[in-house]
């Protein structure tokens, strides 16, 4: 326990998001008791993908190539811009498969208590992306936290000088399979005031 | 995601024990997001423990030394022995340090249902060193459960054939803040049966 590598490993392992330092020792351990099989093939894996996988310079997506596999598909729509969080966010579009344009990966959102400001987001890049591409339509897709409706609200101030540029975001109501007398003040409020009439 | 590297590494990750894929998912975003920094350091670390821990082939310990630090002490007491189911069993003997004699770690308990036979623990080495080490008293501080009392109960029997040696395990009963109320039936049973006269 004193030993300072084996410290350092659980150190350095209960530094990824999600661990503390029980199950950082205890993955420690795992990695340990079978090194030839189970510590190597890890860094194998670790130090491919260092090689081989880098970040999207266009969107922030995460891919082996740059422009990745989105950005460079001339099958998708570039006039159509959808601005996400999280790559993992996107991962979630994709598995769906519903949405054909393009992605925007923020990286996270603002927040004061984190100290995120709007030049620790990918929006730079995003208002190039605009200029150089005739976008037609913004799809702002980020969470409805406290720190992701400011974040949209934020955006969508910038993105006024953009004429005809139409911005949007998803739909707020009740989730599918959700039950009316579980729902929250707020979301029931917001889900009766955008009521739609049944056609 | 249908990128097979980022795929891999995800599946690798969701392999370590108490890791699912969700926060498999998680950490390699985190480990890919900022490649410099978190990706190198966690694969440096991952090297030097590779190079630099070993286990114990006397006891089983993981340390930077073979024969570990507590086997090659010459302090401690060589006729005793404390036998334990994993390497985080000792770490936890070792930090409240009331121990002084040596350790053999037999890397798991008995179990039938995951198919762990008596040839997979560590059970040969420990008749060794009771032979040459002129060993006095094996104390047995394996789990309260179904497997580590199995365990316990097939190490004592084998232990027999020692003559002059003292097999102990450790005492049973409330633990220290328990509620009498709050026991289940074994529990307090076993405290009421081996119960002590207060002198």
């Amino acid at each position: 326990m004193e030993n300072s590598p084996i410290d350092k490993l659980i150190n350095d392992i209960s530094k990824l998001p999600g661990l503390g330092r029980r199950s950082a020792q205890r993955i420690a351990l795992y990695l340990l008791k079978n090194k030839e099989k189970n510590l190597t093939s890890l860094i194998e894996s670790l130090k491919n993908s260092y090689s081989k996988i880098d970040e999207c310079s266009l969107c922030g997506n995460i891919d082996m190539q740059n422009p990745c596999g989105i950005c460079s598909n001339q099958k998708r729509d570039k006039s159509t811009i959808c601005i996400l969080e999280d790559v993992s966010d996107l991962w979630t579009f994709e598995k769906i498969g519903f949405f054909k344009g393009h992605y925007h990966v923020l990286g996270g959102s603002l927040s004061a208590l984190n100290g995120i400001g709007t030049n620790d987001l990918n929006f730079k890049k995003l208002f190039q992306r605009i200029d150089e591409n005739n976008v037609k339509e913004i799809i702002l897709a980020l969470s409805t936290t406290m720190e992701g409706q400011t974040t949209s609200f934020v955006i969508a101030d910038k993105l006024e000088k953009f004429e005809g540029l139409n911005v949007t975001r998803l739909a707020q109501g009740i989730p599918m399979g959700g039950e009316v007398h579980y729902l929250d003040e707020n979301t029931l409020n917001t889900a009766f005031q955008s009521r739609k009439k049944i056609s």
